[in-house]
């Protein structure tokens, strides 16, 4: 088991925490919690997720309480069930179970298990602990850094949350096993975004072990998921409410939000969006003139190993730039873009329209 | 006009926010909003208070914003509107009036619009800047300290919310001329309990200021809510996560609670419940042998003087006592009550049942 330590700013010490990484972690969760003396644990998953892990999470939990207290919420899976509704269902849950200041709420599940019971455990009495037992790859190397909860509007994605951090992670690499293929090379391309924003030999690692992790080797995912997490906590660590470097994590972002936005957020994942964002903002840096034809080409091959489209050909470049110009992201009006500097340094930039278009032109964009 | 500056913690001190009290503020909330400089402004109130001063407010807030960027949302007004569906309202309301992270949420009213509008201003993006324009006494001296916000569950009272601290306070005491007598009274409530807890020469200058008070006059309106403003900013201060020193703030609660609960949430306003918790809190500590009972004397005169009640005959001990056990504050099923150790001080204790029956006894429980 590796363990990273997430480190919030000094002012606030008594926020960090550990994310543990490895595999069958599941069954341990007793030893994370025992530290933390809950009055009860309320498990909060999907219908999937609880059905392959529910039953082993809530034993593990049990050894970490007096009497037993453990209690389970379900809820559908889905970003459609992202809502306030649902996230009524969980407060409901908590009640049922007669939760308490003392309460953890264990979120088991993907992202969207995360950031609904995440923000319910941010909002139920004001706060209450709560802890990330992430079971998708994409969670593991992203929601599990950042402290952001919330749910969708329907006008827009995550308009409604809090910023909250957990008391620890707990990624059990196994679980990744009951992984769609598709899900795992989505998570990869937040990997390879951390990758080219920040460190450069961890890019090249990353490269390198892509078929290991593919198939799902514990040791590899292990270093690509701690790698990650290490990246992403320095970043947020510096900027906890996204005024500054924070933004850098939106590299591949603001390509890829417009891509799930154009093909009515079905088509594509949210990581393929972001990986096929990843050789967009790529070769847009390349016509700014600050990297070269072949570093574009190491990112293309790096998202293509990671069996992500390189290219979505046929989008409206005009329904695009409106989509951009929408974007939470942007700033009255004008579009920012995360650009690379090299292969593991990155910047944020007004892009001139004429390169911009340039870009989705060459990328097949109509 | 007064202004009380409320600093929460060293590491906090982005935190701190003015709150500004005297006459005719309503019509001059441009100048405490044009430094902040918002991107766009949107006044939450209850259609009462809205019909009262929100054109006057929204005429005031436009001054301060480029091309009147200013948009209401009205809510329906009481307790039972405090709900996640009306949040959800306001929510709806800040993305039909295309609010940003630049907005700021102006909330106009007494506790409930605060408390609500406060939290949509919490979770809204993650958190927004949020100004308070309380206009009741008793949010005026309580809701403006403390950053509480928050909706009611069927199953307990603020059981979903946030700490999210305001911008600004103004509290315009010209408002509490369209206040129902009743609701002056219960505003001073929690006046003399803040002098009670924590400074005796508060306590009796409100008390023979409080005729003064109850006929509204605008000195004694703003010495008596800065005073308690500052007495309450400096127990927050001191403990922002209501871990300590914050509980001090129950003083009167846990009777009044119960007092509340079973009479139904009807019968009498909170801060009655409270006026007469305050006597029950002075008796039990008599019996405790902390105060004498000159002491009980002076505090149920001034509350008496108030014109809240002394005395409520008549409940069922048995049913009180079984209230204030499951009180949110209770730890364990073990009562700890807010007891006086003098006029001006008090502390937390575990109260043997006798005493606390000698007291429900003598106050004419059955």
């Amino acid at each position: 088991m590796r363990t990273v330590d997430v480190s919030l700013p000094a002012a606030r010490a008594d926020r960090s925490y550990p994310i543990h990484i490895g595999p069958g972690l599941v069954d341990r969760l007793d030893a994370f919690i025992a530290p933390l003396a809950p009055t009860s644990i309320v498990v909060v998953s999907d219908a999937t997720v609880d059905g392959l892990y529910g039953a082993r999470a809530r034993a593990a939990c049990a050894k970490a309480v007096a009497r037993g207290r453990v209690a389970g919420v379900v809820i559908a899976g889905g970003e459609g069930e992202k809502t306030l509704a649902t996230f009524g269902r969980v407060i409901d849950g908590l009640v049922e179970a007669r939760a308490d200041r003392g309460t953890l709420l264990v979120a088991l599940g993907g992202g969207v298990v995360g950031d609904i019971a995440g923000f319910a455990a941010a909002a139920f009495m004001r706060g209450i602990r709560f802890a990330q037992v992430p079971t998708t790859l994409l969670a593991q190397v992203d929601s599990s850094v950042g402290g952001k909860t919330g749910v969708n509007h329907v006008q827009g994605k995550n308009l409604v949350g809090a910023f909250h951090q957990p008391a620890f992670v707990a990624s059990d690499t196994q679980t990744l096993k009951s992984l769609p293929p598709r899900e795992v090379s989505a998570g990869l391309a937040e990997i390879l975004k951390h990758g080219l924003l920040a460190d450069a030999a961890y890019f090249d690692a990353v490269a390198r072990d892509t078929p290991a992790i593919l198939a799902l080797d514990d040791v590899a995912l292990a270093a690509a998921i701690a790698g990650s997490c290490e990246i992403k906590a320095a970043i947020v660590a510096r900027d906890e409410r996204e005024s500054g470097d924070r933004a850098l994590l939106n590299l591949g972002h603001t390509f890829g939000h417009a891509i799930e936005a154009l093909t009515g957020y079905e088509r594509w994942l949210h990581g393929e969006a972001v990986g096929c964002g990843l050789c967009l903002a790529a070769d847009l840096s390349a016509r700014l003139g600050l990297v070269g034809g072949a570093q574009v080409a190491r990112v293309v091959a790096a998202v293509g190993a990671a069996r992500l489209p390189v290219r979505i050909a046929g989008l409206s470049r005009e329904a695009a730039v409106a989509s951009m110009r929408g974007d939470k992201k942007a700033s009255a009006g004008r579009i920012r873009f995360i650009v690379l500097e090299a292969i593991g340094r990155a910047v944020q930039r007004e892009v001139p329209d004429a390169d911009l278009d340039a870009t989705l032109v060459a990328a097949g964009y109509v």
